[in-house]
């Protein structure tokens, strides 16, 4: 790679709140995903889930892709033992939600960061707990009609106007939506030198505000 | 008002965060708003300070609207028993910045809700605390470079890219970035039967997401 160029950020995702996410805080980067089912990673243990699925993301693109930086990710839903993945129709959306109602749930995400052609991968996982307030059923009935749920983990999307059925968060917001900016950025500071990093971050503008 | 005509929601600020706030949770509304200077409340104690500028904000546009209801809100941040508005300058962000790394501080939101021609004010305060981690120097002074800081109480927009300033959040996360949107919802529900909260609510339609 030539000095003055910077590295490629690939995201591993189809995911379009992690794209914008990236835009959001102006990381440049291009998408090379394949379709991996969540049964990829049959983990009981979410973090171990997570990490498992964005390490398996990311290494699906690895032969398309010849330099730069490579981005998994994974996002579940947590509460009392089981993981809460995308739901599979409005009735399973209303059943989750029904289920994270009054209560606090935790939200992981597990990333993976693989530099091609340069040594191992890097993974790491956020956690962030939600809790919502009680939803009446109609405020369900009526997300649910939204077509909202469908393709989120959990069956909520807090950027959308299931922000509503949120009473308090503990930890990173954006780790929420689907992707922890600010650990990411750790993991960018650990494999990158400051120049570099900060010309990555300058370069996309971001939005300002 | 006609019984089946949905009462307009008149938002008493200028802030372009508030209005897109609304928009995305698909609540519709218009704006009129007076530019009333941070100095018009100056209370000491920011509880004390938010709800009185967000009445004084609201109660200014009383005469020149007919029905509905109007929303007035004010934001700041807090730390060490001082309250930050937005910065006057470049220096001025920086040192605010400067003073918010790696510590955590207080972001206070009051809101004033008056439905015209029906009764008393309702007010209500949200706080959320935010934690920044440890900035470098040239952080801060990139992220001043793009102007973001310049209109916005402590100088950042979690929203924009100094999201990366942030560790985490404990509390409303829509609160930080200018309105809490569950707690402002819970005071419509207040004053409001429930057919035409959700007849709002379903009326602008949101982003799915």
């Amino acid at each position: 790679m030539n000095q003055n160029q910077l590295p490629t950020i690939v995201l591993a995702s189809r995911s379009p709140r992690r794209a914008a996410l990236l835009r959001q805080m102006g990381i440049p980067f291009r998408i090379v995903s394949d379709d991996i089912p969540e049964e990829s990673a049959g983990r009981a243990d979410p973090v171990e889930h997570v990490i498992e699925l964005s390490r398996i993301k990311a290494k699906a693109v690895l032969d398309r892709v010849e330099e730069g930086i490579i981005v998994g990710a994974d996002t579940v839903v947590y509460l009392d033992g089981e993981i809460l993945g995308k739901p599979k129709d409005a009735d399973e959306a209303r059943a989750m939600l029904t289920k994270l109602s009054g209560r606090t749930h935790a939200v992981f995400t597990g990333f993976t960061i693989i530099q091609v052609n340069d040594g191992d991968p890097f993974s790491d996982v956020e956690k962030t707990s939600v809790t919502f307030r009680h939803l009446e059923s109609w405020e369900i009935d009526d997300y649910v009609q939204t077509g909202g749920p469908m393709d989120k983990a959990g069956g909520y999307g807090i950027q959308d106007r299931s922000g509503l059925f949120v009473d308090r968060i503990d930890g990173c917001f954006y780790n929420v939506v689907g992707f922890p900016l600010t650990k990411f950025y750790q993991g960018l500071k650990r494999i990158l030198d400051v120049d570099t990093l900060r010309r990555i971050i300058n370069s996309g503008g971001g939005i300002p505000g």
